[in-house]
């Protein structure tokens, strides 16, 4: 599996004293010559840890291994253990709602961990705007962080820290400061710097990570504000990069972040078109828990909206997925029309007039009324509108059409639970989507846990160096094609033309 | 003064934010193109403390300051810091007995202070040895470090340790693993192994030294269990690595440690030569204390010995270079025989017998009585006669004659104090160095102090990787040598012509 220069961030060796000539005048160089003589190994440092321990290693009876980290600048020979004594590396996706937590065996080279918490940050604010306001105070900033620290570290401890020889962590530009306890001051004021592109690699004991003294931390860099360590990661896994063809990855979280590129070239763009996707827009819209409908159809002849909740609970709110779903199916049916208007009278007993205009009842109990209201419709139309328009533009100023884009990447849950079809029959998505859409599941992690693998620093150098980044603030254009965008699925119906034929069929 | 390559180990550069366009969309990327247009700077990395302070020292109103600190592999933006903050460098010798602080200031190129401290370790035994058979035991061995880095941090917490960017520290092997915890057990066994050859640049946290978090610690290497990080220095100060023509480096401390060498060779030597020639072997004899006799004339007829004393306090002692001006001044007198024996005849008042055979009584009160003993001056000749093998070894070796030798660079008081006449006089240094002999101070601490201002780790590596290690154990022909020089000044009158005119004339 391991090829030539594909060097894992710690790489372990066994070695027997037995085999070790002490030919040299110094214990460390009679180390390094045999490592170097028989592990085809190059320059690299002893850490003051292994000198303290190499000369009892070299001279007792039971083998040993020793375990190299990678560091941008070269080789440290971080440790000398026993030799049954695991040597582990964890990658954390800090994510401003859950961290996630990879933890790697390096020798055996598999997974034997990956889990989630929640991110104690949410405790100042459940958007990160709120907790970067709050961190303009240093103090509260140096709270944010420790807060962090705290939640981390309860893991590493749960982990065995002192096994963990190398943390690879991304998380959007906002987590890194906060994790760093970089000062945010300026980086929500325009023109929103981030205090640094490049972190490269940390001791453990700068960061304050309570793995291994000896161990390494890399933080993923970021692109930009709004394009941070996690898209990186996300990058670094999908391998945009390395393709000859160009295409997309995409991914909706806070924002919409979206990437088209290949090997030559790579042009980014994102917009506040998350929350509405995600489902954050709709008062009965909610994230993927128990008791949310998931799954949805509609029976207009017999008056009935079947659907299927998460844990067979009780119904109390729907996700972001199935109201795309329904939407789709709404529009189909002729209850939604293209200008985003319930039609009261294609279904009377479902579209009901309320407080704030009409609205599409999905469900209603003694406790819960499910309602899709015509003002969330509307913003759900500028998002959908908003994520067409940023596809359309990358595609327009790459002088590419949707059918030179080999494939559509999606990270996150929203890839893996989006009905393609009914992206596109709303006009979110082109219809070359259809054929060439790929969840890739939560890439910013695997990007992290790839580093663990293949700690290619020049690699994940060049791919943020060779981001461009396209402002839609100051895009003339991107509002232009907004405005053909307001409809379903578009003003030109000839971009569409499967949802054209589906419409003059009914 | 700093030409161009030659790179301090810190460097300090003030800035006015004024200057600084933020052209760049991260702080870091706009400061690092600043610096490197205007300060042709190469690349660097920025510290984690660097970026916490980056994006408020930009925007504020007053100039500032940033400090680089030079690794082997590159430079680091270790800190900024208000424009009034002094940035020193701490060069450390740490001797057996004494340690010594130099305090050096990066801006204005200049030495604030130099001293020395006792080094604590002197409670857990006078010589090396018994300190490092006692620190076999690792608890031991940590207590000693932790006795040494405590009295080290007293120091550096007085001269301001918060304001330390750089420690250049040397010792003698035994120091040095002493100072870092590494294992001795070994390094008193045969061959004598040392843990580590090179020790490079660690973080002021790993050494546990008090001075500034991002500070650096320089270690110079060990040539060998007994050619430590002090002569590296010494050497590092003296230069005979950059001569055109060969020179001596003789440093008599606890070993008479001896460098023959030049651009293209160095070839070194160390003897037990040095208690006896510093007066350790003479039950009158002592350092430099108050009370010491320093210097010492003789006038038989008169049956006077004049002297004078260190703070012109009642006598008590007699100091090194004073032992040997006395023995010189005995010989010439017909005292002394070529054979070391103290002739009766020459001088009954003061040629006395005791318990242990004839002696010289140099000076007597009620209290005290100052004795040169006919077994203590065996015991010196064998120490001079190593001296002056080694040297004639060295030449033969390289082969050189003394009169090939351009300088005779003598390390320490002992080169500041020896009477080189004298010296001569006893056959402890050839002839040719009566035009030669240049004292050069405490070479180890100003090579230490040296690398503060021009830190070549290449130029250090070279030095260490040059040197070949002659042992006289295993050596022959140094047996050989040393018979004839068991003899005042040497059997072979032919090479001491001025010494024996002297002796025919007299």
């Amino acid at each position: 599996m391991r090829g030539g220069c594909i060097e894992p961030a710690c790489r372990v060796i066994k070695l027997n004293p037995k085999d070790i000539e002490l030919l040299d005048r110094f214990d460390a160089e009679s180390l390094r010559s045999f490592l170097q003589r028989t592990f085809n190994l190059g320059e690299f440092t002893f850490s003051l840890t292994s000198l303290r321990k190499l000369p009892r290693f070299l001279r007792q009876e039971k083998p040993f291994k020793v375990v190299f980290v990678k560091e941008e600048k070269g080789l440290y020979l971080a440790d000398i253990l026993d030799e049954e004594r695991p040597v582990f590396g964890l990658a954390i996706d800090l994510g401003s709602t859950t961290i996630a937590f990879y933890l790697y065996d390096f020798e055996r080279e598999n997974l034997l961990k990956e889990y989630s918490i929640l991110n104690p940050q949410i405790k100042y604010g459940e958007d990160i705007l709120t907790r970067l306001y709050l961190a303009r105070k240093s103090e509260k900033l140096e709270e944010i962080r420790l807060e962090t620290l705290k939640a981390i570290n309860k893991e590493v401890e749960r982990l065995n820290g002192e096994s963990i020889y190398y943390v690879s962590l991304c998380g959007n530009t906002a987590m890194t400061h906060l994790l760093l306890g970089l000062p945010v001051n300026y980086l929500i004021l325009e023109p929103y710097p981030p205090v640094a592109k490049w972190y490269g690699v940390f001791r453990a004991l700068e960061v304050e990570f309570k793995v291994n003294p000896e161990g390494r931390i890399f933080i993923f860099p970021s692109a930009g504000a709004y394009f941070g360590g996690d898209l990186i990661a996300g990058l670094f896994f999908v391998e945009l990069h390395k393709k000859e063809e160009p295409s997309f990855f995409i991914d909706v979280g806070t924002n919409a972040e979206v990437v088209l590129g290949n090997r030559d070239f790579l042009l980014a763009c994102a917009g506040a078109a998350g929350p509405a996707l995600e489902g954050g827009i709709f008062s009965s819209g909610c994230k993927a828990e128990p008791g949310a409908i998931y799954k949805v159809s509609l029976d207009r002849t017999g008056n009935q909206v079947h659907f299927e909740t998460i844990a067979g609970k009780q119904p109390k709110c729907i996700c972001g997925s199935a109201i795309i779903d329904l939407m789709a199916q709404l529009f189909k049916e002729g209850v939604l029309s293209q200008e985003g208007k319930l039609i009261k009278e294609s279904w009377r007993e479902r579209v009901i007039e309320t407080e704030e205009g009409m609205a599409f009842l999905v469900y209603e109990d003694g406790q819960n009324k499910i309602l899709i209201k015509e003002p969330e419709i509307k913003a759900f139309i500028r998002s959908k509108g908003a994520m067409f328009c940023i596809l359309s533009l990358l595609c327009e100023k790459s002088g590419l059409s949707f059918e030179d884009v080999e494939k559509f990447y999606f990270a996150g849950s929203f890839g893996v639970n989006i009905n393609v079809s009914s992206a596109v029959m709303l006009g979110m998505l082109p219809e070359s989507a259809l054929d060439k859409a790929e969840p890739v599941g939560n890439s910013a992690g695997l990007g992290a846990l790839k580093f663990l693998k293949h700690a290619d620093f020049e690699e994940i150098k060049r791919i943020v160096d060779s981001i461009t980044y396209l402002e839609l603030n100051t895009e003339p254009r991107f509002m232009e094609l907004l405005t053909g965008a307001l409809f379903i699925p578009h003003v030109n119906l000839d971009l569409f033309p499967r949802v054209k034929s589906l419409m003059e069929r009914s």
